[in-house]
């Protein structure tokens, strides 16, 4: 019995030690990890020294007498509308102010309707029927958020005009200066609201289509870098090929992408011209590249499987069609390359991709390959690992001339500039702006690559 | 120039009536829209009516003179807590209730202190130190919304944490009320809390939890209902293999269910113990067979490529494999069917599962198809599109023994109660609960199968 409690003494504190000292490594990594949140984006410092300035500004009402004696503690709404409405990007804070602003005009409208309708029956009544009409109001409006299309743009905006309206109906059965009241609220909440867009947009802004454009170019440039380094890794001599090289690993964001773009899209919708982007830019045409890109890192996916595969061919069979399909790998990834920087730096692709031509060239001798001189008498399971490999990548391809097409909807409907009107102009700077990382895709096999095209 | 005039009239007019017709056609939709998003889920009308009721609740302590004495206009809190706390699960709008509650309640105590601090001085420095304590506090707080744990769990208790540090600190500089305003505030906020939390949990409530394991389950059902038909659709005999059937398109939704399933374990952790699930019920483990059905569903969207693919190998050539295939490719739905099943009714289950060894039964026969009876003197370009298929569904098998494992440790993690408990209970039911829709994979492959096992 002494025994058991003593250890159990024994064990509990054990079990303190071990917390104590899990907590510990938690203070002391605490630094790096606050570093490393600022090391990855800078605009997350300035973003929250943006929200300090903010509401320090909005919060001068009740410092000074002559701003404060106009609207008493109304200011508080100031206040609360900086803190609620300040939100990371412009776009996201434009979207919510408008909401915010419209909803509680809407619903103050609504609810000074409510509320003078309720007082005609008399007074016995008014309660009942004020009642009647909150509930009726949230039960709609709580039911209207559901709608996909109301949630994404407009969510906010309708849980704003269920308070108001509420606030307004209601503190109405009671306040007799609600019409004051509820002016001066609107105008702190104008005022909260117009200085938190000030801040936001004036000192270095965020913009969500910088972001939602970066975020395009980014991914479809994840998929290249894979697929150029595709080939190398694959058909590397040597027998360890547990490779998890960090640009291999890349593309595993492109594949749960979705609601991020979705949302930055939402975002970008509500933000005015800037920068190079006009007002009403096809920011829905992101939408589209992004889902063909995520097609084609689905492929992706499946090709990186075949790296630590443990099914794998013989150095032998995986050497009759290293050549085409490193080249077809290789140069998908360049031209996804160059569809990526001609998104990024919003310049209209060139109408015929060379890299596109090369791939295909590449596919034909591929399937040459497979149709006459792959397999005569080893065994088709080798095969079949080499043999998925070249189709998916026969995929990747048709999800390439996919994206491309993509770029170019997007080039045409957002009116890129082309490359041909820079050429009159300056010859010499295309080659830098235009081809990004252009070496070829691996000497060796350019050259013996010419006589396989014929077929087909 | 007349007539120029007159044309474009017309079609300023033609562009009128498109916009009417337009709307027309949406205000028409709309009752229809309406009905489906109530039928989608009944659990929405309910939850509308729920929001009501509790606004309504709320608002009631305008209406009646004893309720309304002790709090006067800070009665306008508990209205706004219920709007902006009530959440369609039980776990979100906990999650936002603790998180108001507790954060007004840390950041008013901290409020005060600041603006204690701030008086010592004397009172020409108040505001320049109060404003400085402001700034500080939303540059760090907004800063630590950043931290991707925080974000997950807390966001909104650091919003609420700043808004309510602001309010108390700002306005004590004018109020001098503030200590009995905070109070009052303070109690308004947790009426509202508790009015929304009761009329939430105790009137058919929504529980996080079920949805998530729900999904869970459905993710993996849907898996399966491909991998059933993908044999029957891939190796029809008719040419016109266009399909779309809505059964094989039901897996697309897996593809992008991450964010859906994280909010969903973020909720889930704030619920108590409720139905079937205990307290710490193991909610994490959902990410890990969420993650690993993903995985399964990139190989499943890989292998619907093919069902639509160009490159079709002839009858002949995908005859020789087609017994292997649709015996894999069934026996695998069929696994994760029981899969999914043993997880929708928290059942332990088999540890031995006569699919999982059928499939890998299937597997062997097809390598072994694959090393000897395929290629002869066929061209490999149409084996190709054949054996790519076959080395998807062997992906697919792998991927559903990862999905098993992981099924099989969450039933130890949760306690799932074991069938064969049941069976010394009740022999009889067994069947009906853990077998479900369990006829054979087509009866006429189960038979010529068994002599091709032997190889390997």
């Amino acid at each position: 019995m002494g025994l058991a409690s003593e250890t159990q003494k024994t064990e509990g504190w054990e079990s303190i030690k071990a917390l104590l000292g899990k907590m510990r490594t938690k203070v002391t990594e605490f630094p790096g990890k606050i570093k490393k949140l600022g090391q990855d984006d800078p605009r997350r410092i300035v973003h929250s020294l943006k929200v300090g300035l903010a509401i320090t500004l909005v919060s001068l009402f009740y410092y000074f007498d002559p701003l404060y004696v106009g609207f008493g503690s109304s200011a508080m709404w100031a206040v609360l509308t900086v803190v609620v409405v300040f939100e990371f990007s412009v776009g996201a804070t434009l979207g919510k102010g408008l909401n915010r602003g419209l909803a509680t005009f809407l619903a103050g409208s609504l609810g000074f309707g409510a509320h003078h309708l309720a007082t005609l029956p008399g007074e016995k009544f008014q309660p009942i029927l004020l009642g009647f009409f909150v509930f009726l109001l949230a039960t709609t409006v709580s039911f209207i958020r559901f709608f996909p299309r109301m949630k994404a743009r407009y969510d906010y905006g309708l849980v704003i005009f269920i308070l108001t309206f509420c606030l307004i109906s209601v503190s109405g059965y009671r306040d007799e200066e609600v019409l004051e009241l509820a002016h001066k609220r609107v105008s702190t909440i104008l005022i909260g609201g117009f200085t938190a867009l000030f801040v936001c947009i004036f000192i270095c802004p965020v913009w969500a289509g910088d972001d939602l454009h970066n975020l395009a170019a980014n991914n479809i440039e994840k998929l290249a870098n894979f697929l150029e380094e595709f080939g190398d890794e694959y058909f590397k001599e040597s027998k360890d090929r547990e490779s998890n090289k960090a640009s291999l690993q890349g593309y595993k964001s492109v594949l749960n992408s979705k609601q991020n773009e979705e949302s930055l899209v939402n975002f970008a919708r509500w933000e005015p011209r800037h920068g190079r982007f006009r007002f009403r830019h096809p920011w829905k045409q992101y939408q589209k590249i992004g889902s063909l890109t995520r097609h084609c890192a689905y492929r992706v996916e499946a090709l990186n499987g075949y790296l630590n595969s443990d099914v794998k061919a013989s150095l032998e069979t995986r050497g009759k069609i290293k050549e085409a399909c490193m080249k077809l790998s290789c140069e998908s990834g360049k031209a996804l390359k160059e569809l990526a920087s001609a998104l990024r730096t919003m310049t209209q692709p060139p109408s015929q991709c060379p890299h596109i031509a090369k791939s295909k060239n590449a596919a034909n001798s591929l399937k040459s390959l497979l149709k006459t001189g792959l397999c005569k008498d080893i065994d088709l399971q080798e095969i079949v690992a080499v043999a998925t490999v070249a189709s998916l990548l026969l995929d990747v391809l048709s999800c390439t001339e996919r994206i491309s097409e993509s770029v170019h909807e997007i080039a045409s409907l957002a009116r890129f500039k082309s490359l041909e009107d820079d050429k009159v102009a300056d010859g010499a700077k295309i080659n830098q702006k235009g081809q990004v990382n252009n070496k070829p895709c691996s000497n060796s096999i350019e050259q013996p690559n010419h006589h396989v095209i014929t077929i087909d």
